[in-house]
């Protein structure tokens, strides 16, 4: 049992389940998703008279509160609203998914092949008022869009909301989802509004939905938005199935070309299985070219502390380590990494799909340098910089406006010039 | 002269000197930011021993104060830099401009006809550290995309920033465009960077440019962001050459379909020319439908109050003023509009034009019912809100990363039934 008088831990906790769970959505199939929200959609039919009676209760607080008869209106909840919902959930489940579209594709005179595809944001706050409906309406859109969720209702509408939020775990549970896809704060208590506020790179984004005084609430803690420009922890994985003669000119031009820039290279993971072999020539050429290379598993110019991983050295120096295999360099560029630009370096089409699907880096490179990592470069002219964040939308914010993009870089052991 | 030490005054003064010169750029010509960027070039090319003495000040203070090797580099401007600063400007003047594209354009079953086009984002913060070009570059990004910008720019740099920018001004100047589209914080205070963050609704996005110290100073003070879901204070103009029947028609829709929903018209504005005729005809409609008109120019059930302007009655109720043409319907809709749906009632396609043009509404309607406002109407199935906010952008953040985007919604006396 949570203690629910401790706001910023009892937050933290749902946080640090949020983000689990939507490392895992980024690339649950668009099937599963669907079949979260219909068998959703059956529990809210199938609960209906519980659903009511937990509705009964928030409509007897709010006569005791004496809540307006318009917001007593918005509160309540018969079956034909609760038909409504159902059929809500329905329709979104039916709606396309939005997350894995190639949004654009084009080539370089480089020889690079650049794809944008859809991602989902990450995880979402919803801060909204009495209509328990939205409870359902906002876990559905965000779950479609490959995000996580933390709910945050209005207290008039805690009961209600409990149960609906109950049936989208059944959802979830029933195609195999992590529950904590969709997490509803169980308290009344106002400071979670601006724990959630103050969760920088826990909370991707913040939608609050009502009134003046909740938009009021919101607006009073807001700061102006900014592009994020995280350090540029560029990570290069030489895969099992790499080709030697393009990882070791790749390796060498990612680090060397320019070692002040975001883009270039300040990790190298290396697969045991060619670690003795591809991998420590890569080191030595890299420290025939003057890098020291701090290295763990590899004989590099020194052994590698804890701290020189997740490092931006921007110098003639680089972080090496071996790693089990591809699902190792995801995870410990998940650990380590700026989701900047990261790069895989193989001949498998499956473990390049992987590296592309698992990770979430603003670029992600296959066969190619890191230091591509440029506006120019992308065929976009001068840049402001590489912006790490997630955040767009305008307009109708539906199940497409909740995703964000990501650039996937293909070569052919291109090197820039 | 300001007084350098009251940050927060100066930098009010600054933003609403930026935000009035981001209403102009809005909707300048792409030749005349062309010619800007082009003269500004010129200018910084000619006045390229001032630069260099400048940066000589600069590196005489980064010596006393013991600058790093590396930073002095950065700092550092010789001819042959500030010839690649003048290219710079030339390369983005030479640029596709993307303000006005079409994005996206569909036709709905209800008759609409939905563009998508780019739009600045408004007023963006630049806070980036020693490379004295960045003044350059990012001020002839923002320039581009028609966004205002105000540089904040290192404190090591800050003499030779100040010619830099005062080329970029000569440019504005000569292309007739307001030399307040690019501002240069005058100060080395700390402060200015806080006060930055906090101007929300002056400055819309914030590009951190720099090293770990300055990324991490401005995401200490960062916070969540948020989809701004403003109120929908959704005004309905009634143009000269507006069509009787479909004025009346969509007028009555706009407030009387459902007054709960954040599409609802709450501000009729007309034509002084029609006002006595179809204006008076209109409000007349609107008493018979039992709404209570707070009306100026005009009778009504009762005399307007200044502040029933610029309110969300979300109830049966519309407030009605007498304006003397498009532009003054424009100048109220920018006073006391929230920036949700705006629409005009017109046959003259100058008029629609202008006001298409001319306000930055997340939806903009001609001849069409605010209650389309929807992303369902909109054909993006279930939606969560409607975001008033501007900010997207991720990985090369180029010109085009810079600017967002509003729907223009044209109908022909449209109904949503």
């Amino acid at each position: 049992m949570k203690d629910l008088d401790d706001i910023p831990t009892l937050m933290r906790a749902m946080g640090a389940q949020a983000r689990a769970a939507a490392r895992e959505l980024a690339f649950a199939s668009a099937a599963r998703k669907q079949a979260a929200l219909n068998a959703a959609a059956d529990a809210v039919w199938a609960r209906r008279a519980e659903i009511v009676a937990a509705n009964a209760e928030d409509l007897a607080h709010g006569a005791a509160r004496g809540l307006s008869p318009a917001l007593t209106d918005r509160l309540m909840l018969d079956e034909g609203r609760i038909r409504g919902i159902a059929e809500g959930l329905r329709a979104v489940a039916g709606q396309k998914d939005p997350v894995g579209e190639v949004i654009a594709e084009w080539d370089r005179p480089s020889g690079l092949h650049i794809r944008r595809v859809r991602t989902p944001l990450g995880v979402v706050g919803v801060i909204y008022e009495s209509r328990p409906n939205v409870t359902a309406d906002a876990g559905a859109l965000c779950l479609k869009a490959g995000n996580a969720v933390i709910l945050r209702g209005g207290s008039e509408s805690l009961n209600s909301a409990r149960l609906l939020h109950a049936c989208l775990v059944e959802g979830l549970r029933a195609a195999g989802l992590p529950e904590a896809a969709i997490q509803l704060v169980p308290t009344r208590d106002r400071a979670a509004v601006s724990e959630m506020l103050s969760m920088v790179g826990v909370i991707d984004v913040i939608v609050p939905r009502g009134g003046k005084g909740l938009v009021g609430l919101v607006q009073a803690e807001a700061r102006v938005p900014v592009f994020a420009h995280l350090e540029g922890i560029c990570h290069v994985y030489v895969d099992r199935a790499a080709d030697p003669d393009k990882a070791r000119a790749v390796v060498l031009n990612a680090k060397t070309r320019r070692t002040g820039i975001c883009g270039a290279a300040e990790c190298l993971l290396v697969h045991r299985e060619i670690a003795a072999g591809l991998g420590q020539q890569i080191v030595d050429d890299l420290k025939a070219a003057g890098v020291e290379v701090r290295a763990r598993g590899l004989t590099g110019s020194k052994a590698a502390e804890d701290d020189d991983f997740g490092k931006e050295f921007l110098d003639m120096i680089i972080a090496a380590k071996v790693v089990d295999d591809v699902e190792a360099a995801i995870e410990h560029i998940r650990t380590h990494g700026s989701q900047h630009t990261d790069c895989i370096l193989t001949e498998d089409d499956a473990a390049a799909e992987r590296f592309f699907t698992r990770l979430d880096s603003a670029i992600l490179m296959r066969n190619a340098s890191t230091q591509f990592a440029d506006g120019g470069e992308f065929g976009m002219g001068a840049e402001i910089g590489i912006a790490t964040g997630r955040i767009h939308a305008r307009g109708p914010v539906g199940a497409e406006q909740l995703t964000s993009f990501k650039y996937l870089v293909e070569g052919d052991g291109t090197l820039r010039p």
